[in-house]
């Protein structure tokens, strides 16, 4: 258990003071009286470790906070917030506060999409609590909705939109009709990509939310490598232009599902990939770089959670509030809670996942054509349910764009399918295959 | 504090049985494994008080549990579940139970508009907590978001669709062109409207939710009495068909708002009406009978919780997780938690609220009208953004339509202004005025 002297003020200790750590420093100083008020107990920041004391900051904050002693610091300390991000030295760190019984307050996703049962089973031995909120999707609060406004329920299925980079993206692409490249670099510009943007566009930051989301959701631990991602390097403007006329809006989701549910063969699946969500659903209207949540339970149906799903103002409000939720709990002296991935769900492949499937080909403008493509559906059980065909627009080249959307069939089946339609000697390419997923 | 002894089964008493009633006991009775899993220890359902024994009840549940003798039942049980509705007797229960110490679980959201203050001092008196979250939307999880999750930040405005009934009606107007009484008639006949809808139609419903989101946003009671609340009834399908081609959606909110945040003068304002909001603003693409929350927070930003507003099984899965969350609570020992009203921001009347408006004028179809209008707009200091004159759809009448979009304004102001418009000699009527909310 913690250090705390009943009616001391509570020593907190910040590791990192980048663009959420300054702010989280500030507002940590600038609103203690108000923030003590909430607690029920006076606090006081004792530190800030960094790597370099001489570094830039984004916010003055007093030269005297700073230290290069993080476990120093730590040791000294009765609650760590930790706002440096990566794997290490954050993972030490956080388990050597949380073993000598100190509450945690993090923000760092990959992390916890990596260690989080190793960081649970510290938190375990030392009788401290790890609070997360702002790793799962920055400012919108999800942990304790998942957690605790449903524990009465049985979650079936998790879609989100928590990458604002690629949704602001695709949100570009979609509205004002610029391509793939344009709306890269108008992302570049404005500061939705980082320098290195792949962690986004490949879908590695959304996998690592969707294994968070999973475990509080199934209560299953889910490991990255078993999340199917794809990212969406690989898509045109084309897709997204076919998608809106046959009434759907291109999402970069995670989703995390209860398959089989009931029967002896329940799993769980988690995937992250751009998927077509019809026009009218509650995440087809998330714009810009805006995130949400949408939760499908048993009983409750569904549930939508909207907000920013990044920026340091953001961010820090949720640190906060954990922050201030942890004081409280030190101070009320009641039990620390933990995080347990007790359900053992097996992990499914996906492959067992059905859904309806967008397939878009470039082909033969020749009699035929599309009866050897309808042969191939119909002999894997696959049935059509839109088709359009329309000349490909670079008048160079002779030949026809096809886009088929599917019923629901699993995607072993679809992929089968697609593979065979690939190998027709009239199909010039599959230019891509995307699932619909909200339906 | 409780009776209840570490290792005995925890004593559950219900009283009602109504929808939600009959729905909770029956996942009570048939779910008690697996929720006993989550709280960490045994439950039992030692009886249902209702007025008559032998009313018809919408799921079978075993008759020996069914008692007319309600204060007998809170007596020998650990927590009580309230989904009586109602004042009376329910207040009285609901206070007997919290002062022996018992936690309740409750949906009752009158009795909570009503007497808010009243209960939770019975729950500080007897050292227990009252669980309200299915009071404030049904299954939205909003109560903990607003309590916990914005802890550390300053909530400055909540924007809330509260009534799924309304909603419905006004989606249908809107969506499928029909008449407010052809949607009046649809919604009564589909079962989203009671026998006798002046609740729901009138705004009173919304008003108790608000008043509750008040409570939780600001640290302030703010009493029933206090809300402007405006109904649907003086609608017509013109002024939702007008709002459309401007780029709004009408939708009946409920708005608890800071006025003159960080000033000595800051207030808090809480109303009810109908009120255009921008087309692509989240809260337009709330359709049918759901419900949302929308959430301005000074740090975390623009936040929204979306889901079921209203259903037996939808509210019994809050009511559930409560329930839940209760026996947790009492198993580890934790101390109770009180929602303080200790903010006391002074509460502001609408006069103080500024906002554009949408105003809609029959007028004499005939020169010199319009700048009459505009003279009187221009004198008040209300400034035009859109303005719309088409011929009355009546071809018995002469006359003109007008529907002015004004920029933003103190309500006083407009008023004022629109009083003076009905009194030129030209305006025959002021068909109505709508708010915008949501820019």
């Amino acid at each position: 258990m913690t250090t705390h002297r009943p009616g001391a003020p509570l020593k907190v200790a910040l590791l990192g003071a980048g663009s959420v750590g300054a702010q989280t420093a500030r507002q940590l100083i600038e609103r203690r009286e108000e923030l003590s008020q909430r607690i029920g107990a006076p606090y006081e920041l004792i530190g800030i470790a960094v790597r370099r004391l001489d570094a830039p900051r984004d916010v003055e904050l007093p030269a005297e906070l700073f230290t290069t002693d993080a476990e120093g610091l730590i040791d000294r300390a009765d609650i760590v917030i930790e706002l440096i991000g990566g794997i290490e030295p954050a993972r030490t760190w956080i388990e050597r506060a949380l073993r000598q019984g100190k509450d945690v307050v993090t923000a760092n996703k990959a992390l916890l999409a990596a260690h989080q049962v190793e960081i649970f089973q510290a938190g375990r031995e030392g009788g401290a609590e790890t609070w997360y909120e702002a790793a799962a999707a920055a400012a919108i609060p999800i942990i304790r909705p998942l957690q605790d406004s449903l524990v009465g329920d049985r979650i079936q299925r998790v879609l989100g939109i928590v990458n604002g980079s690629t949704n602001y993206i695709l949100d570009r692409i979609d509205t004002a009709g610029i391509t793939m490249e344009e709306a890269l670099d108008e992302a570049r510009r404005l500061g939705y990509l980082e320098a290195d943007p792949t962690a986004d566009i490949e879908g590695h930051d959304a996998a690592a939310k969707a294994t968070i989301l999973a475990g509080l959701a199934f209560h299953t631990h889910v490991p990255r490598e078993a999340v199917h991602t794809e990212g969406i390097t690989r898509l045109t403007g084309e897709q997204l232009v076919d998608a809106r006329r046959d009434g759907f809006v291109v999402k970069l989701l995670a989703v995390a599902e209860r398959l089989h549910a009931g029967t002896p063969d329940e799993a769980v699946n988690v995937r992250v990939y751009p998927a077509l969500v019809p026009h009218d659903h509650p995440l087809a209207a998330v714009h810009g770089g805006k995130n949400a949540i949408f939760v499908e339970a048993m009983d409750a149906g569904d549930l939508m959670f909207y907000g920013a799903g990044a920026g340091g103002v953001e961010t820090s409000s949720t640190v906060l509030s954990d922050f201030v939720l942890a004081a409280k709990r030190i101070v009320r002296g009641a039990p620390a809670e933990f995080i347990t991935f007790d359900a053992h769900l097996r992990i499914a492949d996906i492959a067992e996942v059905a859904s309806s499937w967008q397939i878009t080909l470039h082909v033969d403008d020749q009699p035929g054509v599309l009866e050897q493509i309808a042969a191939v559906l119909a002999r894997g059980d696959v049935s059509v349910r839109a088709l359009h065909q329309s000349a490909l627009e670079d008048a160079q080249v002779d030949g026809a764009r096809l886009v088929i959307i599917t019923h629901h069939a699993p995607e072993g089946v679809l992929r089968r399918v697609v593979a065979l339609l690939g190998d027709l000697p009239a199909v010039r390419s599959v230019v891509g295959v995307l699932r619909v997923e909200g339906e």
